[in-house]
């Protein structure tokens, strides 16, 4: 087949899964109001892969490998820093055309590629023939997946097997010919409960005593055992705002509870190899921050553009302090976007996998995530306090109030109040409302907290050249001078 | 009359203001779902008056300096470091007690306060009258108050009297020997709907040709011509969310519209001296900006408090990073409780009115406004990504899920996971709600923005002090010595 | 006696000391080319009490509260918040007109008002009267003494008893009837080489393994076995600079090994009561940071001033990023002022000692260290490049040079050239020097690190306060309302 | 010739050029104590052409364009990606094998590559012809430059043209058949009293009225009127310190005095074309701080690697905040290269120039700048007090005092007292010293200030690319959707 229609993708999400949310059971998710919004971001991933726009298709489709058939190219895996550029470029792209992120895809190969490295690594001709059937099942059928791998945790301060209960971290609780049967919940799961594949790895490195808890796998969505509660809506689109048009989709996040799901063979990519556990945590971060900040790009860029409009429908866009904020904005987006072309542009291979360079992937969600809330005070400062305060569509419509609002919520004379009254509904949604207080959240959170990306920073940086290029100037190491050569 | 009861207050609301919201007429703004909230918390501030507890009382209510009788201690004018202290303390327990601030007093009496301090400097004898007129008014009427000052603005690069329209400041528009018209919009007023007087100020200093926009005065909030534009609520509490009993107050902003309203003289403070509109915006300010730092202070108290408890429950009270973060978060909090503090301690008298120390006013709030959002970025890294994503009440209520939730959702042993789930959801509202993207806004521009406060701070600090010290070193200036006198 | 002359203090140094520096052993510390400016400076403390200006020497004369007797009032233990207040004048205004700290009898009594406060504790009258006999003895010698806290430490990771050897923390390594021998080094003491009298106290918690090293106790700089080891100086003036006149006098530090040093029992106040040495380490660090943010305002008061006269002597004063600027460098300065002054409003009574409030002391020294580096930028950028390449002294009077120099070096039209040539030096002084970058060094390390402040802070916070407000919020406390008892 | 040796440069230097400095006249700059020390950095740029390595020769030696003969590979124009990386390793490696920055070749270049620019776009084949008959001139003697740049600018809030006199600015006073003459001085100018040619750019925009102030031309070092005056050194090696035998260069700044210096026109590159004089100036400027990133790089790797080894010789390299702290440390430093890379990845092409990035080249250089004085905090912090207060090596030496430091001055016991004590030095080199003062001040102002990189970002960044991302969003401009073509 490969390449299905979003109606194709419509139809497979109505397969018996079990998703609850805000205290309900969900029938058909496609239709739900909340998680139809979802379902329709997603789709629009399809929809890209039938442009009209030929560049647009040739981006979002690629040929098979082997057979040439044409496959989503999330399914290619990467080889070269192109291939990375590419799959930027596929998830920047997507914002800007379908209005959000059709996540799914580009976290479920995060998981698969960090698969293929790790069996590699261990020499297990097994596990990446299965990870390679599993991928090629992925691309035939053109399916949806998502990621599940961070756990609910319990303590922080404890291992997982010394909590309160075993299930804290998602484990294997029986084995057989067949397949293993697991427990456990993931939670934070982006788009989790309108995907076909759950890919499932452990989130972090685990120990000896914990062997049950490497395990990495796959199952549909609607396996057995497997039920979904995802989070509520997060103030959707109403008449009260003015911009009723613009396709602006969104995506929820559910928790996964996995009550003795049984796992055949052949979906299983780890099982017990806890010593590979940290390599498969740690690649796996690695590709799923480059996504990261592939996807953040278009998401600032747009908050940015907010700040620029704002400051040209007040006037202010001379005025000294303004210029400062308005180059600090630019500042902040452009070394996101520097870094992560340059982490596409140096990847470090794994046999014939290209990793996105982890430094600079690391750097690069590092310097997003920690300034992210001063990006976002520089635009609520320019905004106006009227980003807080304005009134609503209805207001504007109503004939008491229009007249008095559009002779008084005028700002610079270049532009219509109904224009300016646009921009500042924009710019509530950017940074003043339920869902950018959301954003501030998983931007702190989502893929690895900051404390996360500095331990990888530690690990990757060359503190070792560092540390004897001062032992060289301190008299401790000889000095390498001209003829390259240890001197004195 | 003095010391209306909340009933009284409510009562007094039921008298033809003309306040819309979200498209539609209010008839009764305290049965508004929206703007009743909003009544009951500044209701809240009359319960206080009539505690159970003397202490409680005796903070809030004090004796009228003339005629003795029981009136609201805003309406003390302060002659003594020790008025401000009450003051700052009146507004900090109101939060604690009522669970949000009634405001209205605080800023009418900011307003006022400020239009004594420059009727004295004039040497305005009838607008010190009017002043005092209106004051004791207020006293026996025990009436609430709002503070109208920022103006809408329109191009924020214009003067007041060279934008495309004259209105996009409040002036006058016309006198006669009973009083004056005015026209303009004040916007982002808080409580603007629920009050009974409106006082107004003039927003920033104004020039020769700009005398008709030097205007203070005060009018009923059903004055003809007088307008209410309300902005909709910010997602108030519902049955998916976990604290319904505590009493969690909020407050409604709005946009006020005068249209030809005509003002008595003996309600006008100021009118045509644009000589003194910037001492009396910059008093204003100076009052104002330590009513917010007062009233800041139980807010991040309490949003400190969820990062020390989500600590405690997510088992990372003794992690080194964590620690780390909650004494930031404690320097944050405790040196704006130094700063207001001092600025009490350091009052700068005008004749015998006492005025918080501009110089550590004006510090204190850019500390808070500056470090805001880093500070509420240490929250919700502390708190964790299920801030986020939580599943709401009622599916800890629904038989399907309770139990996994029960037990996928527990954290530190120490406490059940019912308590963690409601302090999960109480961080929610503080760091990832509507309510919190809405107050890093006015964390920005309430009381001024920051380049304001930076204003204030440059035209208050001993910067000739500083200069000449340097001069004295450097042997421009002659040196003053150990006996005090010029050498060399 | 009471009340020394600067002579006599002089005298008093020529006692035998074992003084090195610069690998060469010291005869007599008055006229050494490094170490007698830092007498000098010292002995700029004796000339304040004999000031010509009456309210020069009442600062720092004040009554013995017994005898009546001049005494210095560094040698008045602290009943009150005034008496912190004037600790603090005395600090500030001594830097100002002898050019430099006569820092010695502030730490001193940091140290002995510590250990008041820590026998008054134990509720051990000997150790009371010990320390009593010793400051009457200082009092009535008017004697000099530095605070020897630090030690060397070794492997910064291991405890006193853990390391390689016993001696890197000093420790009591005999005791008879008459005293105690003791063996250690003490690392970076101000002033040491300089003092009459050397206070000791122990620089860490100990714990029940380590009561040998909690010891504190007092021996004169003479005694046999004490070895000052002094560090070389920072660049002192030369002709090269342009302000010969101004007294610009400096400060040592040095080690200092005890080497088997006998002290009497009537020194010593503190031997084996390890449960009491976190008490007198945090006392003693609070009473010394306080001590600290003192003698930090005017320094940087005098740096603010380079930045304030260079932005008017380059033309730049009107400039808005420059404007900017120099508030962020008044809003540093002045903070650090309120804070001092608050700590000292609200003590801490230990008994009838007043210790200057803890919380407010480690924020104020907190604020001081952690923005400094930020605060001296902000000069360096003001200043221009030629506070790093300016032409010298002897540039400026060198016949071929002059005229060039006259004419090219000129800024703002307002100044001559020889002025801003002045205000260069002084700048470079005080940004662009071994001095200034010695600086930036004990603004992190002097008085205890940051990490250290962050943890007093962390045990002085209100943290208990804040998640209770927050668990009432929650719904997991009852909350407390309007009558100020449990509801609900 | 082409490819000259170090002691033919240093021959060249003997040419009667007029240098002063620290009050005196220079008769040979190779023999003086500040500014050999210089002369020998930049020697070893010619070292290098000779290094016995022939990875090392090849980087710094390429071929002659048409000629084929070696020459300097700085002067390459560059016209590839790979050209720019080239220069930036160039850059780098000197520093780590000679010890410091060969200075001068760099800098010439920039200037005359952005001639080259400017020449084209200007499509004036004169200027083109005669920057490359001086670029050959250079090669085929095998030249040094210095960039003459930097005006002495006067009141800072004054145009050129607008000053208190004509030549705070350098300036054509007069011209003839056979060139012009220029008055004026330039400021801060690395390596130029050491140079063979003295290349000059204007420092800023000109305006109609200053076209005289817009002029670009080269002058032999030795030319009549040119005279130089160098700043005093900074605190050279003594035997105070540890490291006598390491190469550690130095370099030095000077004023260059202008007096009516005759300039042939064949040595004119620009004379009166004032609307170029922004393109010549902004050209400069990117290549410059091109140069700048590429040799802060491994000044910033060493001092970084004090930061490492100091943990590690203190025993604090596995303490949570120190690995922190050395996370932030090494994500400065990786930014910084990932961004110099990522600048000559993306050159910009002007003709057949290739350019580096200015947006990123910029960005790097604010990051680099903006962010150096927290590096140098944390470096500082980790280095302990120590670094401020270390004795020196004489003292290690005495034999009073060998043993005692030997004994207290240990820190973890894996290495030996004289490897700490030296590292405690280097440290102090690097981060307590009058050198690394220096390094600040010209960290905030070579190559531009702050300012003016956030003038290039914003002038760079595509403003209006996220403005109109935000206003398809708002409704106001049409959606461009999946089929890449406006919607609705």
């Amino acid at each position: 087949m490969a390449i299905r229609t979003a109606e194709d993708y419509r139809a497979s999400l109505r397969d018996g899964r079990r998703v609850y949310i805000m205290g309900e059971k969900v029938e058909d998710v496609t239709t739900h109001p909340v998680l139809g919004p979802t379902v329709d971001t997603v789709a629009g991933g399809y929809e890209l892969c039938a442009s009209k726009d030929p560049a647009i298709r040739d981006l979002y489709v690629a040929s098979h490998p082997v057979s040439g058939e044409p496959i989503s190219r999330y399914y290619v895996t990467p080889r070269t820093s192109q291939d990375l550029i590419n799959r930027s470029m596929m998830i920047r792209r997507s914002i800007e055309l379908v209005g959000s992120l059709p996540f799914g895809r580009d976290i479920g190969t995060d998981c698969l590629n960090a698969a293929f490295v790790v069996a590699g690594q261990m020499g297990n001709q097994q596990y990446q023939d299965r990870a390679l059937a599993f991928l090629d099942y992925l691309r035939h059928n053109d399916l949806i997946t998502c990621g599940a791998v961070t756990d609910v945790k319990g303590d922080r301060s404890r291992e997982p097997a010394n909590q309160k209960h075993p299930d804290y971290y998602l484990h294997v609780v029986d084995r057989n010919a067949d397949g293993i049967v697991v427990k456990g919940a993931k939670a934070h799961i982006t788009s989790a409960p309108v995907v076909n594949e759950v890919v499932v790895l452990p989130t972090r490195q685990m120990r000896e005593n914990e062997a049950d808890y490497a395990v990495a796998f796959a199952v549909p969505a609607n396996a057995q055992g497997v039920t979904f509660i995802a989070r509520g809506g997060r103030g959707d689109w109403t008449d009260h705002e003015f911009h009723p048009t613009a396709r602006v989709g969104t995506l929820t996040e559910g928790m996964i509870i996995f009550d003795n799901v049984f796992v055949p063979w052949e979906r299983v990519f780890m099982c017990g190899e806890w010593q590979y556990s940290m390599l498969l945590a740690y690649t796996f971060a690695t590709f799923h921050r480059f996504t990261a900040i592939s996807y953040k790009i278009p998401l600032v860029e747009c908050a940015a553009g907010c700040a620029v409009a704002m400051a040209r429908y007040n006037g202010l866009e001379k005025v000294s302090h303004i210029r400062n904020k308005l180059a600090d904005i630019a500042a902040y987006v452009e070394t996101l976007k520097a870094l992560t072309n340059a982490a596409a542009r140096e990847p470090v291979m794994y046999g014939d996998i290209a990793v996105p360079n982890p430094l600079i992937t690391n750097m690069g969600k590092l310097h997003f995530a920690s300034k992210y809330h001063s990006f976002i005070q520089l635009i609520q400062d320019i905004g106006g306090g009227i980003i807080g305060t304005a009134p609503d569509r209805r207001d504007w419509e109503h004939p008491d109030l229009h007249d008095y609002l559009e002779h008084y919520l005028g700002g610079s004379a270049q532009f219509s109040t109904l224009d300016r009254m646009k921009m500042i509904h924009e710019t509530m949604r950017q940074v003043c409302s339920h869902d950018s207080a959301f954003h501030e959240v998983i931007t702190v959170h989502a893929e690895g907290s900051m404390e996360a990306q500095k331990m990888m920073i530690l690990a990757e940086a060359p503190l070792k050249r560092y540390e004897e290029m001062a032992q060289r100037r301190a008299g401790i190491l000889p000095w390498i001078g001209i003829d390259g050569v240890a001197e004195g």
